[in-house]
């Protein structure tokens, strides 16, 4: 596919800094692909290095969440503002990770249509109003994650990814990233190709 | 699958109307398998039937817009409703319609990033207010359709496709229809299953 | 009244198809005049037929709802979605069903001002749900339903009637469908005239 | 009618400071009966003052505008508000001041349907913006303005007499002010009440 | 400071009505300045004498709010209208009044995380619909006010204040209405200036 | 001031790792008191680590933006997320750098009224886009930033920065990040505290 992946130009391999192409690499070597985010963020390298830290930070700890609920997040979240990358790029994660084709369609049109538990349905409603009312946040949204099981670290856990991804998407609406073509069909089939 | 697929109960094809068991038998034939809207409309035999009717006289007459136009705006206008039985079932008849795999995804999610032509653009313009602001519709938004070369005819057609879903739209979220599992797939693959 | 009722083309009498004419000399016969959505939707043949089709199965059939009760959610949904043909034309309708001069300009202006019972209200709440955020209905609105004794084939009726005219509003609010000057006046004095 | 006009209890004339007493006596003999606003406003006297003062400061003051026009600014902005108790009696009033029975109706549900000229249509956009989004009026509101003669005079009229019925609207939604029965019908008959 | 006070003339003192010449000296003696306001709304001397009518009937009458509480609701509600006047004059005069100087920034930007009471905030819930959504008041939103001990003349109160300040802000965004340099920094050092 | 600086635990600085505790004792150095965000992001290191790195990469960098202009766009889009901390703090730190004691309250409540250049004026309409609508961004956005003069790396800069504030806004209304009492009189007298 030819079409540019962003409105700026797109990095080589070859000029971007050592650790940068090196995580690129790694990622290409694990995916089979390099997903555009990498190219369309790396046209900053310090913004790139502190997007994927606090990527890094938010979705490799350990948490009360699963690695699939933290992608029903961002797919839901992202559904919400209209970031076609997001959307797509993170609903194949989320496919491959709960081994569940039809979830992210659900949850980037729909998430209260979603084949979800009713603790999953909180998550989301709580990420939704992070996403778009944090104004009016209060206690009571507090308590209704509570009666979920849900701990005041996972209140953050669940507030960050929202808006980690609020900026993702936010960036990639500016420069009109464009998700791999790789994206639109993993995890759909019913043997999933390796995560 | 043994999930519901409405709120309502499914009729049974038995139990049906012989010209409605006749409609869903012959959908069955062409598709492989029947469309939940089918059974979820035909809950009421007239309804059914009216809204079939309506269905066909917009989506089968010969227009300025092509069959996968048509669909394009039935995707785009179902994802701004949050419809997710219309997203995912005609998200894939435009797949299989255009041979374009990753186009619904793309009008579901953000119709102004989608790899559509400028006329697309436009009749999606046009099909976004009639879906989300009807009472703001003026001379300006006719005169912008005229500039990609729509007829005043075709501009009926673009209103009366989306006043239809949004029908169609409120009548799925209202009794939680589901899509079929089936549709989530269809026209992804490279060989796209005959439509 | 010569001014034209819409931005199409009003069809004359004589050109129309059998089955649409006679349908429009009947509504004559009864109303005293044509109200203009006939000859708006008369337009394309094919529409109108399915339109009154779909009309007929909601407005007609046996229902928990009044027919005055159905008028009351056309009035409200067409006022929240500015649809100056609606509001007038079934504002009189609903004057001369209710004998009530004043509740049109109510409903349409702020139901939740209007003169009906609690369980109207809750019916028009549930109305407005489906008008406005179809995509978050969920259960605590057909349980509000309930408690008024609201079966689920009451709420479908609401559904439906209010999906239908989201529809006439959108066709309408296109064509600028003109009100018929005889309506505006219609069911407001003392002895209303007959209906 | 019995029913109450107000949330709050409706001052007898007797009970009402002797200018207050007047001012409705001479509305009483003018129009036939009292407007419920006076009754409403009047539970507090200083109140009542103020709003009538700063009522006939806008209203009886020569103008650019039409003592109709000014009318069909309360009306539309009324209903952009919601407000039954400024719809229906100032809906009335417009009808008799323009012979026009059919306008108010027009106006209440959507100004852009309505039987009005372009320079009308220019001041109610204006009008509409200082209702709904004052914090968004620029130097382009007032050149549209201008380009239909409007002076800046008349500017200060049409967001003055916006923002005063802004207040009344407030006032009669929080008191749920009920309009006087005979305001429904006034101005509707071909010979119209003297105004 | 010579930049213009607003988009219309400033009248000088000598051009003005006795009346109002003397309310503004008087406010002058008192203020140590003139608030714009003054010399905003003099532009037209009949619109003047109600407005000022209007406030001091509403906010020197004996009330259960505290003229503290009153400023609170003008600058909460300035601020959901964007009003850059009301916002910076009245946040001084609720600094000097409650002698807290952060309090109106508090309250200007986001209500729900300033430093009031419970019943502050109950009043400001009321204020913000009254402010935004009047058309959609009900029985439950003066229960809550009531749960706070407020009665029907507080709610008034309340009322009647953000209605009369959304006429106000209204007008100063219309008439681009410059704060004056003084109120910027008053009450803002630990020892507040005379108010 | 004994009030909690957040719903989370404040760390002690003892307890911080040591780069932590480095770069908190060097602001401490610089402004004479610690910045709740600091104590606030604290709770999590690797957060905190990354989102310092975000903000120094997008504020230190050279850029078409003056170090005052990128604290503008902070202001206006905090203002309208609602989000207390950073209207405060950054408020004040625009203060210092624009010596410009008013300019921060007119962008909070609103930038339209603010004195800015029209060029700024542009900027934040850009940065409100991306604030409130970043799905509806296209070419006629960055047309009209390149109008001005602004290049697509100032445009990154713009949309980085309201993206990276987005983000603050969310985990500061989630977290009721307190702002430090220091910030609200700060760069308000005439001769500022050194920044």
């Amino acid at each position: 596919m030819s079409l540019p992946i962003s409105r700026y130009p797109t990095p080589t391999l070859d000029g971007l800094p050592e650790d940068i192409r090196a995580k690129i690499l790694e990622v290409q070597e694990k995916a089979g692909f390099v997903p555009n985010v990498f190219f369309g963020f790396a046209h900053r390298a310090d913004e790139f290095r502190a997007f994927f830290a606090y990527h890094d930070a938010l979705l490799l700890r350990e948490s009360g969440l699963t690695k699939g609920e933290k992608e029903m997040i961002i797919v839901a979240t992202s559904g919400a503002n209209g970031c076609l990358y997001c959307v797509v790029a993170h609903g194949a994660i989320l496919r491959v990770y709960e081994k569940a084709p039809m979830l992210a369609d659900q949850l980037a049109t729909n998430y209260r249509k979603a084949d979800i538990t009713p603790r999953q349905k909180a998550m989301l409603d709580f990420a939704m109003k992070v996403c778009l009312h944090s104004d009016e946040l209060g206690d009571a949204d507090y308590a209704a994650l509570r009666e979920h099981g849900f701990s005041d670290e996972d209140a953050w856990d669940i507030a960050g990814i929202t808006a980690l991804f609020g900026l993702s998407n936010r960036m990639a609406n500016m420069m009109s990233l464009r998700p791999n073509d790789e994206f639109y069909l993993l995890g759909r089939l019913p043997r999933a190709p390796k995560g």
